[in-house]
């Protein structure tokens, strides 16, 4: 069984499953595995470790459009060096304090290959009302309609181009685009907006998929639309304009949002989101395409 | 740099470190790691792991006198057979079941050795005042003071004992001790009294050192109180009492909580926490001692 059968199944046990992360009692909770062979390229520093590990977590708790409050994480490694370690959670305290989380420690364990469990909790945002607080819903993957516009925060293909750099031996810049702001802000104010919401971390080609499966709808994006970072341009320079978008597409392992909502709140959104918002294109009937050509639900496997 | 003192260096980092569960917002937080060379020996089946090892985190909620929310979990396994993880799946949910929490998910990783990390959520009890709804304390390590008595709930030496049936084949009956309650009920009935707690996973006599730590102050104990677990006098008949005592003392991988409460709120302690409690002997200015001797503390270190 693959990993995403697994999921599946794993969705058909658990009632809760399906989302970035679990609502229980208005608090949010979700949790991840990273580990050296699949996640940390050489020359990834255990302050970049830390922040992008519990920054994935802090990402899932952004795509429900909750608040994070705290975060904790399980080290694990052949041995404990004391720099290494304490690299790890000032990357780990930095990018909750980025939120406004907590990151409140964790535990250790021996193991053979450097691997780190994380886990953010978070809960679900008041807004002010009328008369007294209220609270707003998370933000579900299941909410998409026809009529709305599928839109993504910021840009995408950091972590592609990190990579290619990791390669190449610019450790400095790759380690900078590796470590990212986990989208809490724009995720609270989306919150009243979004019909569906989740993070680009599997791809958006993948993402787009999992939003129209779990939304039962379709999708049909423009080309022209996708937010390109600079920074792939620049790392694939030798690359035709089409690899380097097939790359943004599907390489997935950015922390962007991915969101439907009415046409009619994009004013209000553009104005509440601290980060830029880009419309991809609608939300269909059925279908999810590209330029009107079926784009491939192709993109990242997580642990494969 | 050994754990404990790579603990100890996070200790001194973290503001909320040194207890078994962080506390933020009134949610009680806690992770943990699990893996098949150190904690499941041949013969663990997937819905014994399961249950430990949520239960692992779920005790860790209980040391904190906190009520049991949700629990969530990362399963990494070289392949991902159906048949496994449901039965992981059913562990996991038994055990939240049976202390009032929901099993949520988690994630799924490729790892080369099977192994568990899990997260637990719990929050501060209320109890019922006379005017409105107070909230108890959680119940920190650092409390005991001279004067009270300390105790334990439950048998000691299950976990002792499960690994010698294992080693002899007798799996079943060794996957029975391997499973158990935590003690959320216990806690929850020990918040408004217990001065300070924690759950006796690095064994009975690095807890009293670690409480002792904690909250400056030594224990006197009596080995004629330490309630051992019947399974270790049969799993270990051969053995002397000494190194039978010795085992319940030092093996660990039990989940009672280790607690201490003034000797006139013993009897309010006794008629609300469900489960046997001991009283092992009294907390002192300093030292830790058993029958007036010096007790060692020698232990479990966690994924050593």
């Amino acid at each position: 069984m693959d990993e995403r059968a697994a999921l599946t199944l794993l969705g058909d046990e658990l009632a809760h499953a399906g989302d970035d992360a679990a609502v229980v009692d208005g608090q949010v909770l979700t949790t991840d595995m990273l580990h050296e062979t699949t996640d940390f390229p050489e020359g990834t520093t255990r302050y970049t470790a830390g922040w992008r590990a519990v920054g994935a977590s802090l990402s899932d708790v952004a795509a429900m459009g909750a608040e994070a409050t705290a975060a904790v994480a399980v080290y694990a490694a052949p041995t404990f060096d004391d720099e290494a370690l304490l690299a790890f959670v000032d990357g780990a305290q930095d990018v909750c304090e980025r939120v406004g989380a907590r990151y409140v420690g964790g535990d250790l364990d021996h193991h053979a290959e450097f691997t780190v469990a994380t886990t953010a909790l978070g809960r679900v945002p008041e807004t002010d009302g009328a008369a007294e607080r209220q609270t707003a819903p998370p933000v579900r993957r299941s909410g998409a309609r026809p009529g709305d516009v599928v839109c993504v925060t910021g840009t995408l293909g950091r972590s592609a181009a990190a990579l290619e750099l990791f390669d190449r031996g610019a450790i400095e810049r790759a380690n900078d685009l590796f470590r990212f702001v986990p989208r809490i802000d724009a995720g609270v104010a989306l919150a009243p907006h979004a019909s569906a919401m989740m993070d680009s971390s599997d791809g958006l080609a993948r993402s787009l998929h999992q939003l129209a499966d779990a939304s039962d709808c379709g999708f049909a994006i423009e080309s022209a639309t996708v937010p390109v970072d600079d920074a792939v341009s620049a790392a694939y320079a030798d690359e035709s304009d089409a690899a380097i978008l097939e790359t943004a597409l599907t390489f997935g392992e950015d922390f962007e949002l991915v969101f439907t909502v009415a046409p009619d709140a994009l004013e209000s959104v553009r104005a509440a989101v601290p980060v830029d918002v880009t419309v991809l294109g609608e939300v269909v009937e059925s279908g999810v395409t590209i330029d009107g050509q079926a784009l491939p639900d192709a993109g990242y496997d997580h642990g494969a």
